[in-house]
């Protein structure tokens, strides 16, 4: 389980960014002198003992091996939740309630199935775990009334299964992490394109599972329109999906699967259109004068068809703490807003798109930066989760929230969300600063990407939750979703209540129920 | 009901289309002389007697008004079923077995909302039906069991509910056929682009309902990559959504409703996405040696990011019989086979893309045949079901059926499906002409379309049901999808569900069983 990441940090701290002195002077004058607010030892914890049913522990051993049945507390600390903020300050805390009580390592589609049917009959519910990256409270490994739980760790379905090189498709197996994933294609010539933040810890079948969206989603698209075809592991049975790339064969049903977290199935494999290996990679940034002439121009340029295959936007406060560079944080920014292009493909093609772009954007009051920063802001694009961590051991409370609209409704959800959060913020006695970016865009609407910062209470669960609620709040009360690219989980099912209405919730309890008559599968997640 | 199609022809027979004498020629060189297989005339036809429940009657009278619950002949015959050449033949025979027991006149959601009570609570069939252009079955009227079968003729829902030009979105109501959307949207400045070519009599719910593709799919994509919003009348109440134009709030249950055929829901509008009505539109036609040729060349252009408003690709047989010009289909044609390219848009934005799509064309082995040709192919492309009349009032069965794959699988496809449908027909005794074009074209793939002609049997249903039958098996043994854009009806069930399998066939019933607990909603299409 070498990928694996720190128990209560992000990724591998040996990988840990630090903040620039400036930031921390920055800090320190919006909420005080910092302090120290360290993690609990690893030590101190202390797990619930495992309990799951005998006759359900010696069929997982006798399908997988003992090696592959993990009852240690290191494997059942690593597998107790995601990485959200609160995750992390509940672990931080020493609080591990959420542990499977095992981990289990399947090696093949196969031996997913076993074990599905194992815990049908034991009443054993399931968590599938690809990466751990989930900031929703999709991982949390909860009883829910049945007998014991236990988290399927994808990690050993890493293969490359095929590759069809004349439709620029590829078959990946669902516990195969973005960066392995990326160096299996690049040996035949190919790239996925998919960049999350999370991109280096979190897997194929997380991607699919939670409807994940990279930073180069303008050029490549969203996970979930690069997906042709999924297999999924049910208790029923398995789901072959994906007959052509498109058809009139009745529902979607692959975009069923996508977004299901785990509560209709395990997706064991998933086949997405790949591209060649980008003979060139060019980031770029722009300056405009304010949000609105920024958010404009990127809506002129998708409408007329004109997409980089990475556009976002910082807003003046984001631009101003400069984010967009985290050797720099805190620094002298450029003033007005900040916006990030990238072109990756043949020459020819990069070259013919660079240039009606900046045609474009300057006619739309841009100012060409140029490359420099651009090439920071790709060197530094996955350091964020770590900035995090260093944060919170020093007393600041800092998370992320984001969701789309349409144009014509950016302004007023902005405004909004960004107001709902700093009331919230304000009103327990700990202002905040608030951060957002334009992170994806589409013809008709865009996403916006928040960052928050304040001085940690004593209960700073409690302080996010209250924050988390106003905007959650906010982004329905303005028509808005509740999420672009984070999912569901647990944390965000009261607003898709509001968000699909009865009628949607109805449709995803029928299909929960028909799929996992037992209940077994992520119980907790997704529905309502 | 202006707008109604003739009961047993397509469209308005005033517009009926002749074929050429050089195409009877190459006919009847081909099928033997040419006779008189005439429809029978609307006098003969016998209606089964209308049998709803008299509770049932007086309370649509009461939600509807008298005007709008329709009792007779015409009406009921009229909406009998789709426009399939089976469809067709039934009628010309004067089978008129599957008329509703009423056609109702829905103004409003709401209207649809009481429909749909007064239906369950009487048990009481429903069909929804747009502009009755279905070619797979999904119109039939049937009762299945219930206490009688009602049309629901959504034409009356025919209003532009809101246009957002910043945001490049339109709600569109269900009923609006093609032409009256295109008028409404233009009449603002803006055009849908979806011409399929059923366009001049389908609607804009059925269009939804079916998963449609047009003629210009590759610039302006198919209709479900255009819906950004529904909202659908259910017997357990009115699901609406569209939060954004992408989510990640679970499964993106819109992909749900499309395609799912009036089982499911009735859709009462749509919000799509939208665009500035284009300054040019140029068609053009060029020539490749051969299918394989013209095939490679497209899926190059498609994976360089080199998308055509329009481009389509006929087979050396379709090329020959020149079928891209309906007025002089059977005259003598370029050779090789045939591509028309259309670009839609800015000045500027045609030239730089038809710029770069003639350089590649070029280079990939294209000969340039200019404008002519692909002003006539774009004038004439809503004929060729007006022609279909002509062939079977004269002896010749004639039909279309399509499918999709990957472009690995093309090849094999191809062949499999034309020489299945070649086979039947020849064994029946009757050699057949088949034609093919690529009429959609993806990265990862591409679809095919079959035209399939062959002298009459005296029993043309069956003759035909044979050749449709052995062509769907080649599709699915080739791996293909049973229908690229035009549903599945009750046409296409067994081989839906071969293409999804169990699992996926246990998905479709647990959602039907939820939202439609008294199977009232079209019974009998898509569910397998």
């Amino acid at each position: 389980m070498a990928d694996l990441m720190h128990w209560s940090r992000w990724g591998n701290p040996a990988h840990r960014t630090e903040l620039p002195e400036s930031a921390w002077k920055l800090l320190e004058l919006a909420f005080g002198p910092p302090r120290e607010t360290p993690a609990v030892p690893f030590e101190s914890l202390t797990l619930p003992p495992s309990a799951l049913p005998p006759e359900a522990l010696s069929a997982f051993h006798e399908v997988l091996g003992d090696g592959n049945v993990l009852l240690d507390d290191a494997a059942r600390v690593q597998h107790t939740r995601g990485k959200s903020t609160p995750d992390l300050l509940k672990i931080r805390g020493g609080d591990v309630t959420d542990a499977p009580d095992a981990v289990l390592r399947p090696g093949s589609h196969s031996d997913v199935t076993k074990v599905l049917e194992i815990c049908a009959e034991h009443r054993v519910a399931v968590v599938p775990f690809g990466g751990g990256t989930s900031v929703v409270g999709g991982l949390a490994a909860r009883r829910n009334g049945l007998s014991g739980v236990v988290t399927l760790d994808m990690a050993r379905l890493d293969r490359l299964v095929s590759l069809d090189k004349l439709a620029g498709v590829a078959t990946l197996e669902a516990g195969l992490l973005g960066p392995h994933a990326e160096e299996l294609l690049a040996a035949e010539g190919f790239t996925l394109g998919h960049f999350p933040q999370s991109f280096e810890y979190a897997s194929i079948g997380g991607f699919a599972a939670t409807r994940s969206s990279g930073q180069a989603s303008s050029g490549y698209g969203r996970f979930d329109a690069m997906v042709v075809g999924l297999k999924v592991a049910t208790p029923i049975g398995t789901l072959v999906l994906g007959s052509a790339p498109s058809n009139a064969a009745g529902p979607d049903l692959r975009q069923l699967v996508l977004g299901s977290e785990g509560a209709f199935g395990v997706i064991t494999e998933v086949t997405v259109r790949i591209h060649p290996v980008p003979d060139v990679r060019i980031y770029e940034t722009w300056r405009f004068g304010s949000f609105t002439a920024g958010r404009d121009a990127m809506r002129k340029l998708t409408q007329d068809g004109l997409r980089p295959t990475v556009i976002r936007l910082s807003d003046e406060a984001e631009t101003a703490i400069n984010l967009a560079k985290p050797s720099e944080v805190g620094s002298s920014s450029t003033g007005g807003c900040l916006m990030v292009t990238g072109y990756e493909g043949t020459e020819e093609r990069v070259a013919r798109l660079r240039a009606a772009v900046t045609a474009e954007l300057t006619v739309l009051g841009g100012e060409a930066l140029g490359a420099e920063d651009g090439q920071q802001w790709a060197d530094g694009r996955f350091h964020g989760p770590y900035l995090r961590d260093v944060l919170l051991d020093r007393g600041v409370l800092v998370e992320t929230l984001e969701t789309a609209t349409f144009w014509s409704n950016v302004d007023a959800l902005y405004s909004s969300v960004k107001s709902a959060i700093e009331s919230s913020l304000s009103d327990q006695g700990t202002p905040a600063i608030v951060l957002c970016h334009i992170s994806h865009v589409y013809e008709t609407g865009a996403s916006l990407y928040f960052t928050v910062a304040a001085r940690q209470l004593d209960n700073p669960l409690a302080q996010w939750e209250k924050a988390k609620q106003a905007a959650s709040d906010a982004m329905i009360a303005s028509g808005a979703t509740i999420t672009h690219h984070h999912a569901i989980g647990r944390d965000h099912k009261p607003w898709l209540a509001q968000e699909i209405g009865p009628v949607g919730v109805d449709i995803l309890r029928a299909v929960k129920g028909r799929v996992d008559p037992a209940g077994i599968l992520n119980p907790g997640v997704l529905i309502p």
